[in-house]
């Protein structure tokens, strides 16, 4: 869009830019390269919308509620990514498909790197309430050879759309590791996800709101899977049927990773011979990862 | 710069932007125009420089930082938006020159609007410790017409580069209000200002050391000037010969904008007949103002 002002304006606009953009160029290359970018897209926002002074203060002021609002446990600035995309955009120019690998899609601000190990077939939901699950699959390479002894990072909210540390008793809960066996295949319970709205207490709810934009995330059971050689895949899988599917509001839906969990009746024999008193579900997710130096 | 990527990653990438865009598409007409501005410039950014998942986690703990580091009197992310320029960029998109009128520069994070009022030619450092400066002129709107009674807010750092809140006793000292006479003129002692560096203890501290930037700021002594049916002015007067004048960490520095501070001995008469022990500056700036409905 250009600027509705005059060419002596323009020039002086300009002129801003490329003075700031300059006090970047002593910085290491991919500083320099990043800021210079950044500052480039900073000023062509500003000079493109016609910014009032109002409206920086609008957003300086969301900023520093962000802060404000943020803990060791809750990062409204990922949010504040997520919701505009800029979460999945970098997800995916980091992970372009290839060869029939496992896409990926948003890390989410629920990951935590010291989930309990559970033995294969264990239950990653724990005193996570809900509808158990069974998940299986198989963790192969792009050349369908399996991959033994993959290690899956599981995590997930429970049936009211609370992750363990929403909690407030501080309990683990609805996360875990687990290692594939000697042909890679896995097997856990985890429960029946469910679709839930991300925090809107902080300055995002607010822009969500005023945008006619919902809060939901589709319902989605994370999974985080390395092997050594192989690149880290960091993904979901949704819920086939879930009416948010196309409504997400961080983006992050492929249809690649929508699975059917398929749902049995009370008292069903389950596949490992578990006893459940109520329906569960189950489904399947074959895996695929890219070796690391695969580009 | 285009992405050097294959025509399918580009499309797929367009895709992720364009999703975020409409999901905007039911915002107000402005709040509209902002987001997807916003979300195409970040998503650029992010696939121009092929932003790697490292780079997201260090920008997302970089405004995490800067939200930990900021309170009610110091904003960290005012300090961002100054040091790449968006600030002067906003400052400059508002305010073109026109007719003669006095340039506009940064508001700074330091102004409070509670400052005490002192008398026509009365002294506005206060207990700021510093070399006394006379400072003087005249406020007229741009046919050279005075605009009596006009108020001027005046706030500085001392001669240690400290403004008031940056002192640990809570005193007010170096800023106040006062009114210009019938004539439109105006008279006041300060100290002569000194340059000094932005506070570089939070993250925009580090971002400038790792590009080989200064923090610092040229002297100048804050002015945020309004009459009754002009537009509010907020700008500054820079010291002549101040070595930062052409390194500004907020490239807030316009030519017209620069004073020559003349120094008087000490013993000097005064212009007011005030007693000075030791040496003295003086300084003019005549101030015009923009009518309200200038455009």
């Amino acid at each position: 869009m250009a600027p509705r002002v005059s060419a002596d304006q323009a020039r002086r606009e300009q002129m801003v830019t490329e003075r700031v953009v300059d006090s970047f160029e002593q910085a290491p290359p991919r500083l320099r390269e990043l800021m210079q970018a950044l500052v480039r897209h900073a000023h062509a926002f500003v000079r493109e919308t016609r910014l009032t002074e109002a409206e920086w203060e609008a957003a300086i002021g969301f900023l520093h509620r962000a802060g404000e609002i943020s803990t060791e446990e809750r990062s409204e600035f990922i949010l504040i990514s997520d919701v505009l995309g800029i979460s999945m955009q970098t997800v995916g120019v980091n992970n372009p498909p290839r060869d029939g690998a496992t896409e990926a899609t948003v890390l989410g601000p629920f990951f935590l790197d010291d989930a309990p190990e559970v033995p294969l077939g264990g239950d990653t939901a724990q005193s996570a309430p809900g509808e158990p699950a069974w998940v299986h699959g198989t963790v192969t390479d792009t050349a369908g050879q399996p991959i033994p002894g993959a290690r899956l990072e599981i995590w997930q909210a429970d049936e009211s759309g609370l992750y363990d540390v929403q909690y407030t008793d501080g309990r683990t809960a609805g996360r875990a590791c687990l290692f594939a066996d000697e042909g890679g295949a896995y097997r856990f319970w985890a429960v029946t996800p469910g679709a839930y709205p991300i925090p809107t207490d902080g300055p995002i709810g607010g822009l969500l709101e005023a945008s006619g934009r919902l809060p939901m995330r589709p319902a989605h059971l994370h999974f985080m899977v390395s092997a050594p050689g192989y690149r880290k895949l960091i993904t979901h899988i949704f819920v086939e049927g879930d009416g948010y599917l196309t409504k997400d509001a961080v983006f992050g839906v492929k249809e690649s990773l929508i699975k059917d969990f398929v749902r049995h009746k009370a008292g069903e024999p389950t596949p490992d011979g578990r006893e459940v008193p109520d329906t569960w579900t189950e489904a399947g997710f074959q895996i695929v990862l890219v070796p690391e130096d695969g580009s």
